[in-house]
């Protein structure tokens, strides 16, 4: 089975392959290859033995999609983004790269059908930015998208444009809307919400963290582990499950920043929680404050997406995937 | 004042070009210019004294938009979309003209507000094939866009940039989810929904009509006098009401074909619904009896919406506006 991965060298891509290598195949099939696509060339993990592709392209590019499907892989992760922040700040580069580039993808695989029947599955990571306040303490399965950012706009029309694909049986699409990852490895990025990740991460290495909003701001997480997950299963589901409604909020854990420090007090002690500093953003606070922080995925929980079970497990995860198994 | 309407020669715009020649005026500022749009070339109403423009244009090749937005129009009806059956068979047309000729329109409406600012009014026709079954009896102001037709994804898409367009500042924009329109004038389109009309247009001049679906079968329906009113209120309505959710599902009439039918008796006796022949088609009672019947519009109700009160009213609009004010 070829497996392709767009987006490869972000932070969930990357989890993903290595998964991907590790396991050597997903669910019970084999992987005899594996594309990595990014705007920099992945690193195709050592552990991989079968056939590897690492190409740097970008998806804006029209002619990058149609190559890239012209060899047919069985599975496609379409994981790339330009994430919330940078979309916002760049309005066009948004629209080129999370609106063009993913249709240019759904329309490449449409015409490869055309010279030959060819059914992929593609797992999108859709976002919980497709909903925007005023929304009650929990979001149903159906409650409506009606996004505040450009961002948000764009993942929603991805869903749409992913459905419509699917119901006219072009492609096998599933599209997968993450909590926010936490806790996220390596440097902040320019999310908005990198702080929940921040106030975890550094402590957890003897480091400060600022934290920009109150504690009693409640929030939707998944750890990458997790996330990792999510994609595989996507992956792997009998789709027909989904009865056309092929775009679904997830399972995730959902925590105030309090319930996230306290956590942190029982792995780490009074020390780690000591190096969050307060310095409150009203800006910050006011556009978190917008986002869901609670939802019911009664669907995806039936269809068998699994989430964290606590504050305590995501840490636990993070010391184990990323600090070797210890705190230093 | 000028008013552009795109879209201007089809049954809603040709009805809404005359309300406008009569009125000279939207709200109580007076209409000094009309720029009339569509593939075909539109005519002016005489009615209509102020400077005009007619002009066949496809709003899908990327050089219309920007030359018409550059005229500057106050007020832009974006009513042109390729209708549900043909976007279904056709769809990289349905894709060119809804979805792209949609985003041109507004990215040119941006591209003008960089060079010299500029906030046109926007009032775009929406509908309710933007929901698609399973859902209630009714549907609520929060039901999620889950579209079952290429159209249905297409005026989802529409809403979600005119809202964001909107939000950013680049335009002043309304989406409006139309009922269907009923009675509709003249021959019938290749829209699905047409023997809702059928059933009483033909019988009301003497000809027979026939209905391929259940008596019990219900649907939402507005008067095309109504859809004009609509479309005024959305051009003259204070946006800052919306609340930046800028797309509505407007107030209908919900009936059965059995209450039209006894309405049809009730104005033009029973030789008229003698007329009526049952020729029951699977395929079209099951398509429609995937749409909405029903809604609960408590938004739009709010902002000044209104429908038409009874089935008997809409009869009475028909004979009206269109058969000279009695029956043949």
């Amino acid at each position: 089975m070829h497996v392709l991965i767009i987006g490869a060298a972000g932070m969930v891509g990357r989890k993903l392959t290595e998964r991907l290598a590790k396991d050597g195949a997903v669910g019970a099939k084999p992987i005899t290859k594996l594309t990595l696509l990014d705007v920099i060339e992945p690193s195709v993990p050592p552990a991989f033995k079968g056939e590897s592709v690492a190409r740097a392209a970008d998806l804006a590019d029209p002619a990058t999609a149609p190559a890239i499907v012209a060899t047919r892989p069985d599975i496609i992760f379409h994981l790339a983004a330009i994430v919330s922040g940078e979309a916002e700040a760049d309005f066009d580069k948004g629209y080129r790269i999370n609106l063009d580039g993913t249709r240019f993808l759904f329309e490449a695989i449409r015409q490869e059908g055309m010279n030959e029947p060819y059914l992929p599955r593609l797992v999108f990571t859709s976002s919980i930015a497709v909903f925007g306040a005023p929304f009650g303490d929990t979001i149903g399965d159906e409650f409506l998208s009606a996004p505040l950012t450009c961002y948000g706009t764009q993942k929603a029309i991805g869903e749409l444009l992913l459905n419509d694909y699917s119901r006219r049986g072009f492609m096998d699409g599933i599209g997968i809307r993450l909590p926010t990852i936490c806790i996220r490895p390596g440097k902040p990025n320019k999310a908005a919400s990198g702080f929940f990740s921040n106030i975890l991460r550094e402590p957890l290495i003897g480091q400060e963290a600022v934290l920009p909003v109150d504690d009693s701001m409640r929030h939707w997480h998944a750890s990458p582990r997790s996330c990792v997950g999510f994609l595989l299963h996507a992956a792997t589901l009998d789709t027909s499950r989904l009865e056309g409604r092929r775009n679904l909020s997830l399972p995730g854990l959902s925590a105030t920043v309090a319930e996230q420090i306290e956590a942190l007090r029982r792995i780490a002690g009074d020390k780690a929680v000591a190096l969050i500093r307060r310095e409150h953003d009203p800006a910050i606070q006011k556009m978190v404050g917008g986002w869901a922080r609670d939802f019911t995925p009664t669907r995806a929980l039936a269809l068998g997406f699994k989430a964290d079970s606590s504050f305590d497990e995501i840490i636990k995860v993070h010391i184990e995937d990323e600090l070797g198994g210890s705190l230093p």
